[in-house]
């Protein structure tokens, strides 16, 4: 099936599906089924099932999935085959927490550059990058052929950064500030938002 | 419907509506349909009726939903009418770029107590808030009756600390640990994990 056709919320849940196959992994398994998976998940197992029929037939009736051969599919769909530079704009706080930040490199991402307008910052060495001029980002990212960009500036400057980047080709955004940014409907945006995940478990709480 | 035959996906989705309802109105709207909410969104207006039909009648044929009503209505479901005091654990570059997060306090929460291990720290001023020693933290907690933690601290402490926040009676754990923390059915912990979001993007990228 062409990927346009694909609902994109079914694409939200393979990295979920991804996820949890490398812990099951990590804990020792070899198989699953839909139907754990769809327990471990909160999902029903037909939703799952439903999901990967979008891509090919995974599982054997009986023993269901291999989980190393269902992970490399799903790394194969999603393109995460070989690794994705990443640059990273903004190194305060939040910047360098990420760009410290230990789980990119095993799931398919790598910071591979970092900008800050910040002199005092510029030449500086986060882990092994070296920080760099944001006057220069827009030809760098152009240069080095960089995609992918993650945003860790203050919100009154997210649209700015964000025109430049996609002045220098970048065709996903993940945004950790907290506003909406506007990109054209080829450029895909993500926002890191912990209020969301805060407000889905109240609802469970006694107050 | 009482909430526990609710399925959690549901729940998880009327943050979602209640953040683009936000960002409507701050558009100056008065009111939306769930055609409109489902484009947004990239759900299907059958869906979106159909999760908020759980909870009640919100809009009219025709002039569909007011959304100052229906956003109403969400934070009144959600438990969002009062602000919950949430305690941070861990003050490094992650800790601090949350505890001066501006997106809290509009959507319910508020950072009310600081937590760290580094002598130090404690005591130093973060924002309002002097940093607190976690020695105290389980004591503390429970004095307070604060039932909600997000958690920034290293992924080789993630279920120590984690731990301890059960026995102080937290009920909601945000976790930015790179790891997936043990918690009894009665507790609910979401995670944050930006790879998660980049992987739903690089389905779309050219490689």
């Amino acid at each position: 099936m062409p990927p346009s056709s694909i609902p994109e919320i079914v694409i939200g849940r393979l990295p979920l599906y991804l996820r949890t196959l490398s812990r099951m992994a990590a804990a020792g398994k070899e198989y699953t089924s839909s139907h754990e998976l769809g327990q471990y998940l909160g999902i029903s197992s037909a939703q799952i099932r439903k999901d990967l029929s979008h891509f090919g037939e995974f599982g054997k009736q009986g023993t269901g999935y291999n989980i190393a051969y269902l992970s490399g599919q799903l790394k194969r769909i999603l393109k995460l085959e070989s690794v994705w530079d990443v640059a990273l704009i903004g190194v305060g706080d939040l910047g360098r927490a990420i760009a410290h930040y230990q789980g990119f490199i095993d799931r398919g991402f790598r910071v591979a550059a970092v900008y800050d307008t910040d002199p005092d910052k510029i030449g500086m060495k986060i882990g092994d990058l070296a920080i760099e001029d944001f006057s220069k980002m827009e030809t760098d990212i152009q240069k080095r052929n960089i995609r992918v960009a993650m945003l860790a500036v203050p919100f009154s400057e997210a649209q700015n950064v964000t025109d430049i980047l996609l002045k220098a080709g970048i065709k996903a955004i993940l945004s950790y500030a907290p506003i909406s940014i506007k990109v054209p409907s080829d450029v895909h945006v993500e926002y890191i938002d912990p209020v969301l995940h805060l407000q889905k478990m109240t609802f469970f709480l006694d107050k």
